[in-house]
């Protein structure tokens, strides 16, 4: 990874990137040329599962930190804790935030009993403990963990609905979506952010009644031509090439 | 329309059908044989809209009757009114409902300044009105009523998410959508439809940033075949043939 364009891309930290989602979006980024630091409450933890990660792409260029150190490190925080962890998280990291994007990934939908969540959507509710100074971006909430660490260089049926109210913030993670593996459209401001949370109650059924786990959304009629056009007139990446 | 295999199809009442929605849905499966009433609450207009539609198909077959005349006769009733409307019309109709299924399409999304709707949806909201003995199932709610009345016989690129407790309701809606050219889904139960009528929200965010009138949600990866499989196991149409 001696690339030196890849030093022009933005240093990422994944959040509680022990845990299930987190390890996959660091490996798919990692991959790409991303410096990626996974994060951790306990620091052994982090440097456990990043030297994990490094084993499995051949690299050494993911690294370990508790997650302060990690946030402070980082351009683009991706925050991946469980539910129950999200308010708490947000509150421990409001002060070294600041003049970042933070990108959450919380849907607050229970697999055991899935029903959807009320508005303010989770996204919203970070933006409301943070303040102005932090970008957030929601994203990512319905991406399956399993599919995220197989095919690593490969695109993933899944599409991600992307909601902030500052639209640079959103292009940022499209960029992001799209380097790994995932078509990405902007999907409003972070109040729309609850509707795709509760997408995962969707998705939860259907895959349920169809008697299969690969359920999935897709967006259509966003562009006669079957590209992406991204919401600033260009086209962005279409990594399947589908007509769709 | 004399074909006898069409007098077992269930009569069809489109309850405030002289709207946006109704008249569309009307021209959809009167083409295809269903015998369908447009209700309103005023009887001329309903009588007005029918005699319009007729005129369109070349046909006589729709009917046009006061809301609680036209839900008498029907065995499946679609309430088509719009938002302020819903409440009142579901306790107008109250007792003449039971018995019967109701497909509420209603979308609690303003146009003009688009939020997801809070929990509960406004179909368990009509469920909760009507009690156990209507069946009530929500569907429609992202179908744009201009893309309805254009290529009557052909597909749409909509697909619908139908939402019930009663799975048998659901799959007979399921076939009205298959009927009027539409892939549907059974996506869970009335709790999940909120996040149904939020996807309207989706659907307008992705149309204004992508500049576009034609957005549109499809589900995939419900079966490898590339074929739907329906719920109880069988294998459903594929209007489009898609091998999504």
């Amino acid at each position: 990874m001696t690339d030196p364009s890849h030093s022009e891309l933005p240093i990422l930290a994944i959040l509680g990137g022990t845990g299930k989602e987190g390890p996959g979006l660091a490996l798919r980024w990692a991959k790409v040329g991303y410096r990626v630091i996974v994060g951790s409450r306990q620091l052994e933890k982090a440097q456990a599962t990043a030297t994990e990660l490094n084993a499995l792409l051949g690299t050494e260029t993911i690294r370990g930190l508790e997650n302060t150190a990690a946030t402070r490190e980082a351009e683009i925080c991706v925050l991946t804790v469980v539910q129950a962890a999200h308010l708490p998280a947000l509150e421990s990291l409001k002060d070294v935030l600041p003049g970042k994007i933070l990108v959450d990934t919380t849907a607050r939908v229970d697999f055991r009993d899935p029903r959807p969540p009320a508005p303010p959507s989770a996204a919203r509710q970070a933006q409301d403990i943070l303040g102005p100074q932090v970008r957030v971006v929601a994203a990512f909430q319905n991406v399956p963990a399993h599919a995220l660490k197989k095919n690593l260089g490969g695109s993933l049926d899944s599409e991600v609905l992307v909601c902030a109210d500052d639209l640079p913030a959103a292009l940022a993670v499209i960029d992001l979506a799209t380097a790994a593996g995932m078509r990405a459209h902007y999907a409003g401001n972070l109040d729309n952010a609850v509707v795709v949370e509760g997408l995962t109650a969707i998705l939860i059924s259907l895959n349920k009644q169809y008697a299969v786990k690969t359920a999935a959304i897709h967006v259509t009629g966003i562009s006669p031509q079957g590209e992406t056009a991204s919401p600033n007139g260009e086209t962005a990446n279409n990594p399947e090439g589908n007509p769709t």
